[in-house]
């Protein structure tokens, strides 16, 4: 299938990323759709994802920002990237992504302003918005997907306190139907809280 | 603002639309996005929306076919109608929507095969159902959403009954949170089922 | 822990019933609590609990109606009336809940009057819930859990054809933090509808 | 109806309670039942149930510790004081329950070791369940019942830092079935976080 993916809105099924047992992911698709919507991406957009995983928020992004953007894939962790890149050539958008490896803050000082940072998960969350703060060009967004009580608090917390407008916090409960014998049985995903904002 | 969204991804904020207290609506912003995900939409891509309501759905949907696409929004209200008009003219997509006036099964007689039949209500639902098969192309997309426990059962059983596959079923809760004197209130909105499927 | 059960309110944390891989279940502690609520039970109600499983919702059960009270604990399943047997003795309620195993609408035949009637589970929903009816005395409370899409749809159909008042339809999501490394991770429950209704 | 409640079992249908403009409320009916249930009430309780509002968790506490046991009712606001009267009233329980106005960690000071500590609502949220702590028998249940993002994770991380064991967290999503017109629509709630624990 390499390189022929065609829908242009996001929402690509989970069973076509390439996936690892070393590796939390995908994103499931209708919480990939949601943060690729907050963040807004236009054709030409740059965009951070840190902590990419399996590089599912990565390739939805690339795909939309097409080769006239760009898409910077972070992750502290090896096989991480290396399933990055896996999925990364799958859908043929490895001119559009540049995977690096290594810890969220630091990594980001070399790169260019960017248009959206989406963080889907960091150990050290709030130096990680302080420092997509800084790289954000004005009215850029910042999406950032948690799963932990603790996390979407200090997450608050945080865009609070920087110069952020248009904060949105939304929680999204999941329910996937699975056909089993007796009819459509309806299986819960696990609650995420996506909070967004644009830098003023 | 008429005319100069920009925005590449669906997903426009609940209140760029013009309401009406005679028509029930928008559809919530994430409800959108995830409908027109499912949709599987592309740049050219034809579309029948069916009980536009305030136009909403069928603003993303014109957004992302583009002027190479079409989006026949009808409904049998003519409130709706007009609502729908006012909001194409608010997002300058005149040229891709025709709004049509009528009761669903019949109207859609008359226009060509489509890529997609998006189908947000209706008081025939098993009927609307029957004729979007007839009306898609091969490998065509139908995409419902119910908020009525009878309806989601016999959309699905009407689903089962036709030639289509990859039939995907989610429900979904979306809180929103909203700033109170307190802090971060999340308020429920409404639990939608959304049913997709791809003409075999 | 034979017989010490002295909670007076319902939710008996999951891990205490015995259980097997061969049977599905428990019942979800607060499912069951909102389950038991519905129920409204009374010192002394009789109560049917149609697919006892594991026995969960006939322990719950059999504390509320103490001694004075009954449960008539039904499954065509041998492994579940064993297990429930276990879990019965477990909580020491061997006078109160009396097992039963056959297929839910023929063996309610011998049975007497009962206040309530539970349905967990059944694969032929119409019948019992026509059989409950019948069981039930006036004023009478018959509350089922379902999971599937259909079953929900089916049995509040049923419901509305018989001669039932006051009928309440909730679905529960309920997610349920576990810690982990990094935080409170809420980890999300299948949904449960559960729709209940009085014998007018 | 005065003082003729005869279920055993809580969950109190809503339209039961005087209600009031002036104060929020009441605690809708499957968060009341989920609440009582976590406090593991039996029959001889003290609770104290800060923040009492309209007063349906003190009733719903009332009828399950019985004349044996004790509820103190706190509000700062002499309206929910006046409200929670009028339905401890109605449900004939005067003998079970104190109201106090007042600040809820002052007016603690001068009650009796208690069983249960229900947290309903409160503005010092952290001093509240220090006082808790203090007020409660060894064994003895704290229940916290938060709507905001932040006084979720406050009053996890104050649980924390005090000598808590058998920490809960659940999270509950209930949409509750309308009737209209075309069928059964099911209208969300606001989701509410249930933090629960023993005192070790």
């Amino acid at each position: 299938m390499t390189g022929t993916w065609v829908y242009r809105t996001p929402g690509i099924p989970d069973e076509l990323f390439i996936q690892s047992d070393k590796v939390p992911g995908p994103t499931k698709e209708e919480i990939r759709v949601l943060t690729i919507s907050k963040a807004r991406l236009c054709e030409g957009s740059y965009v951070i994802d840190v902590g990419c995983g399996t590089g599912s928020l990565t390739v939805e992004a690339a795909l939309q920002v097409t080769r006239k953007g760009k898409v910077f894939a972070i992750d502290d962790d090896e096989e991480s990237i290396t399933l990055t890149k896996k999925n990364v050539e799958k859908f043929g958008i490895q001119n559009i992504v540049q995977m690096i490896l290594g810890k969220a803050p630091e990594v980001m000082t070399n790169l260019p302003k960017v248009d959206v940072v989406i963080i889907g998960g960091s150990s050290s969350l709030r130096e990680v918005i302080r420092a997509s703060y800084d790289k954000l060009k004005e009215n850029g967004r910042i999406v950032i997907n948690t799963v932990l009580l603790e996390t979407s608090y200090i997450a608050l917390n945080e865009i609070r306190k920087l110069n952020f407008k248009c904060v949105d916090v939304i929680q999204v409960f999941v329910a996937k139907g699975r056909e089993v014998d007796t009819g459509m049985m309806m299986l819960a995903r696990n609650p995420v809280i996506i909070i967004s904002a644009t830098k003023a």
